[in-house]
């Protein structure tokens, strides 16, 4: 790697930084109309430029082979005309959302006169700094652009010619819809020292969110001195209360721990409750083994499921990301809540009972995101929420938390109208 | 000033993180009128021990004079039976405000039956790194009491023993009413290796809310991996635009200027259209000298204000906080948006004008907080904007923009009720 000295660090940041903010400035005088136009012309150049996309994602691949990378990473890294068309579609969906930006969210009269409304803006400018999924590329440009935000790209060196083939024709779509093209700016140099010092660059970025493992976000939440908004890791549990419906119980866990590994709303780890642990663990141990999930327990689990490792309490607190889940008895509810409020990432957890006041219980003292009564967790998505989108989801309480679309992209600003009012 | 081993700050910080993690929970399970009962009571003890609280604020006092700290700064951290009077009442005034905490902000149905509400709750835990007003200990404790926050406080040394007496007797007063007392700590080591790490508490302290200077702020920001939001430096301006009723303009810029300098959401820099100039600033320049004002313009102003000193570069991005105000002349309303959107800190700017395309045109593009038409800039207030609380102006965008009340120092979760969906 060529080494770049920090005064070409600052001059690279300084251009990209004021780019966007000139760019910022265009996208916050579009209408929704301009806006959803120029996706739809994205999503057809996508399209139509389906080639030069497989071409440069050729490069990556062959590339990421060389170094031996993983088969699920390799998969994930990998474009196929099918996934350029899904790459489109998802473009053309966020056209079709309703455009969050200058939504007056509340209007009040003080008794001096003054008129205040509280209405709905851009952040300004977005960074976005992610792993090897060249998908992200358009669709951070999507739900970025859709809310008025100009887009800085920090993505992984692995998909670095994808990104930037995407990044390009992204760009001439707006070029021929006579739109700054700074809308999406990419990230070309993949020094390290520019990606942390992209993360200080407060006066020109309004937010940073960073998606991909728990490694990624730890590096921006150390060094960042621009807002960061945190996605991702979860360490999600299933609690199966004493008054659980037993029939609902094995589904729910399946579906947690095994419709998708890998992900942050999987089940990593199952609470059981000690009166019913006879009756539901042999089944559930049966249908988790089927599904070739390694089971780490304690010894009450280990009695009724023989084929169950034994969970050291490091267990307790691994996003496992594969199919492996601990399960652990308890006495109560009580230990149950207080189990998961030490363990869990703030992200998904669940309650499975029929008894309302004890799932009220749980809804409340629970500290996470998003808290289930008889569901899945695997629930905690966007999409699945109604949302139209998903940029991540916030396992923070500040701004945004949970599932995030369009209106977690923005901000507001209050508009005060006056007539001459002086403060007394 | 004894120095501190890392070990000792770690367990130091570790167990105050404890404490409050534990009040935290009491505090979420408390209902409005417990909060208010102890609201109250923490006024009327603050009352009863006004002596304790007098005599600790003289020791700071006695030092604070020996280290020759300035007249201002003096009186800010004098306490008497009055200010004493006005923290209770500050007090009072919180418990009478509605309570955010349990809000259903938004309700919906899913097709495959899923109920989700979005439920205002508490932040958690709430870090505020403050000056040496010691009211901002009974302030902040009130504020995040009531949203059912634990709050860790930081004062500055020069208000330690001020602060110390004021979080004793509010202990005192939650033991009495049968609360944790952890729901208020005061951070007892001044050293700064003790509040650097403090700001790296993530495990502990959901959020950190710096009150302060510039240069405090900016150690936070720099310095925290706790997500923070960032209050106060206003380099707020007042255009004056060529459709400004004159009449309306020399008193607003005179209160906005004048009325209290030292503060955040005073005017520090005036834009007048060119073709105005001649008409308004003779006057304004003498309305302005008679408040002892000290004007820096540009050559054109300082043709109409003789008086005026010439404005460097830097004047323009200058919070004063004093009696002195940039003076500039622009050419158009285009010019004194850029000129606003360059210089200023994202806090307050108003446009004086009587056409409504143009005060529009102001408000849409000017990037700040708050943006007023015809009106002082000293209204961005909690108080003023009839939150019936302030615990800062947020200059950034990310969870809070401008005056912060009760709700701002919420954050929300999602509860999911189902009856055994999963995910397909």
């Amino acid at each position: 790697m060529e080494s770049i000295s920090a005064a070409e660090i600052d001059e690279y940041l300084t251009q990209l930084g004021t780019k966007a903010q000139i760019a910022k400035t265009v996208l916050r005088g579009l209408d929704t109309a301009q806006k959803n136009r120029a996706l739809a012309r994205a999503a057809e150049m996508l399209v139509q430029e389906s080639e030069r996309l497989l071409l440069a994602n050729e490069k990556d691949y062959v590339r990421a082979k060389e170094n031996d990378m993983a088969e699920g990473l390799l998969d994930r890294l990998k474009l196929t005309t099918a996934r350029i068309e899904a790459m489109a579609e998802g473009l053309r969906q966020i056209a079709t959302l309703p455009d969050p930006v200058g939504e007056v969210m509340e209007s009040f009269d003080r008794p001096n006169g003054l008129h205040i409304e509280k209405v709905r803006v851009p952040m300004g400018v977005t960074g976005i700094i992610y792993e090897a999924r060249p998908n992200v590329t358009a669709d951070a440009f999507g739900l970025c652009f859709k809310t008025g935000n100009a887009v800085i790209l920090k993505g992984g060196r692995d998909a670095f010619y994808s990104n930037q083939a995407i990044t390009e024709v992204i760009r001439e779509a707006l070029e021929e819809e006579g739109i700054d093209k700074n809308a999406i700016q990419l990230m070309e140099k993949n020094d390290r020292a520019v990606t942390t010092a992209f993360m200080k660059l407060k006066e020109y970025v309004d937010v940073l969110i960073p998606r991909g493992g728990a490694g990624l976000i730890r590096s921006v939440v150390e060094n960042s001195t621009v807002p960061v908004i945190e996605t991702g890791t979860g360490n999600c549990h299933i609690y199966i209360d004493e008054a659980a419906d037993l029939t609902k119980a094995v589904p729910i866990v399946i579906n947690a721990k095994t419709q998708r590994i890998g992900v942050c709303n999987a089940c990593e780890s199952l609470l059981v409750h000690e009166k019913i642990a006879e009756r539901i663990l042999p089944a559930l141990g049966k249908a988790l083994l089927e599904k070739q999930v390694e089971i780490r327990g304690d010894e009450t689990v280990r009695e009724q499921i023989p084929e169950a490792q034994a969970a050291t309490e490091e267990d307790y607190g691994r996003e496992y990301l594969d199919l492996v889940l601990s399960v652990k008895t308890v006495g109560s509810l009580e230990e149950a809540i207080a189990h998961i409020n030490k363990y869990n990432t703030g992200h998904s957890d669940a309650i499975l009972t029929e008894d309302q006041a004890r799932a009220q219980k749980f809804l409340r003292e629970v500290d996470s995101a998003c808290v289930y009564v008889n569901a899945s967790t695997r629930f905690t998505d966007g999409f699945e929420f109604g949302f139209g989108a998903e940029i991540g989801i916030s396992t923070q309480k500040l701004h945004a938390r949970g599932p995030m679309g369009l209106r977690e992209l923005t901000s507001y600003k209050y508009q005060v109208t006056g007539n001459g009012q002086v403060r007394p």
